[in-house]
């Protein structure tokens, strides 16, 4: 295990994954007070807001409130998350605060785009086509491809490497076209259905076929499964996480409404931290932003650190 | 990866674990229940109860109605907890129900010892001469070392491998003392402190110092690395693994009220059933048992799981 890397970089996806499934409306003076919370933790990428559509995501529809209220920490990068030009238009009046860049969406499993955005692989190549000349246009540089469903689907069942490497090829012909040069693939585990090998499997041949590209892992733990799969991708040198504040998130389309989210933030940081990976992260503010999160939203995230506290705390009173 | 192990077997401590810490007394038909539904998901472990004194833990005061009252399956194991001759001679009224055989229980850390036992290493030791000499009087075979605290501790911080080697040693001196011969070593992980590089360590060195020794591991998922610590177990070759249905239980004495219990039997087995290792287990049965376990306890228990479901269940929509 000499292997595993020095430092690893975890972009924090709770504020905007987290919102986007909550029923009741959430203030936005909450959703500010959590960004600032997470500003404060050392964390270095932080996704605030999604500028869908709020009839599809209404959890969403305080995006500009939320965008143009909180307070931004120097060397932090802020993001968002957009899927059309309407997205873009509204993340671009935003650019002094957010850091832009553009992505090319695919789906590994043609069933799940087809649930999650109405379209088969040809309509979504057809989309990321225009939305990538979008973002050029805009003067947005396109520099990731982010690949949803890519181990695994709840509509279609298994997904092989084949059609991982099927995808990252059509996302990478989209980008030759617009000539463009992208250097990040977050391959994303949407619906939980990932396991460490298959993680091992799917990143060597990746690996393999496209050493230039810096890799991601956008991890769920929808079956207990997610900080195991983190490990993997951290033996097979993966640096680079995404992650949510007490386990918040979890896709609003994939099927399983109640189904835990996303990795959680402070037990992959926890992972690190006895690991001695370095994330650049407080770990004993981040459990008080998961506990921040939890007061919002009025009930328990699926974080375990929440519950069990961290090492830090016991080895300070122990010694 | 190639070097997991074909079949692990996983033994069940949900209702031992599990009943010993709730607050308001659980039914005994509950109990029974629960074990009953368990006996019919393929486990061939299951820990039933425990005759420690009610003084100290009221949730077992009812351990003979519900040893006396479940209906045994054959080929399974059903087995029991104890730690003085009082409860051994409790548990020796149902030899014909359990299946009984006796530990060296150990603490790799002496304060763990001294917060759960109210001895030091030396007392314990001499605790441990004295309970093998009363297992061997009563016919009841002593066959495991039983190490707590193996990988950490919240009253002393850090446990090191010396730590676990001294505490395996003095288990062994007992053994070989009282003329018994260990066959089983249970690693504790039992407030929740290891990271998966440290059992590869901690299981390394044992291995290469007592290669005769079969290894098993007790793991806690108090801060959500349970399951990433029972992948590094398999790749070390363990095949056996406690469990408890739902992630019920936690430890009374461990100081740490309110956080989770050992990993989930649900999300080993899912982990191992996708890793292609055979277990025995009917997960649809086990996630089953897991919802009775909710329903009994009137509380959602940690297992993601429970929430996500399994995967063979969307397999076979999309199929």
């Amino acid at each position: 295990m000499s292997d595993l890397p020095e430092r690893v970089e975890i972009a924090e996806e709770g504020p905007r994954e987290g919102f986007q499934i909550e029923k009741n409306p959430i203030a936005s003076a909450d959703k500010i007070a959590l960004i600032d919370a997470l500003s404060a933790t050392g964390l270095r990428h932080i996704q605030v807001a999604s500028f869908v559509s709020p009839k599809l995501v209404p959890g969403w529809a305080d995006a500009e409130a939320v965008v143009g209220g909180f307070t931004p920490k120097p060397g932090i990068h802020y993001t968002g998350l957009w899927f059309n030009a309407t997205g873009l238009d509204r993340a671009l009046a935003f650019k002094d605060r957010l850091h832009l860049f553009g992505s090319i969406s695919l789906a590994a499993s043609e069933a799940f785009s087809l649930k999650n955005l109405n379209r088969d692989r040809a309509g979504q190549i057809e989309a990321m086509r225009k939305q990538t000349a979008a973002h050029i246009a805009a003067g947005v540089p396109v520099t990731r491809i982010g690949l949803q469903a890519a181990f695994g689907c709840n509509y279609a069942g298994n997904v092989t490497p084949a059609q991982v490497m099927a995808a990252v090829a059509d996302g990478l012909a989209i980008a030759a076209e617009a000539g463009v040069t992208i250097r990040d693939l977050t391959l994303a585990d949407t619906m939980g259905w990932a396991n460490p090998r298959q993680i091992e499997a799917v990143i060597g041949e990746v690996r393999s076929r496209w050493p230039e590209l810096r890799l991601a892992l956008h991890l769920h733990d929808t079956r207990g499964l997610g900080i195991a799969n983190a490990m993997a991708g951290l033996r097979m040198g993966v640096t680079r996480f995404d992650a949510a504040v007490g386990g918040l998130g979890g896709c609003p389309f994939a099927g399983q409404p109640g189904a835990p989210g996303n990795i959680a933030t402070e037990e992959l940081a926890l992972l690190c931290a006895e690991l001695g990976i370095e994330t650049g992260i407080d770990l004993e503010a981040l459990v008080e932003a998961g506990r921040l999160a939890e007061r919002i939203l009025d009930r328990r995230l699926p974080s375990a650190v929440l519950r069990g506290g961290t090492l830090a705390r016991f080895r300070a009173q122990a010694a």
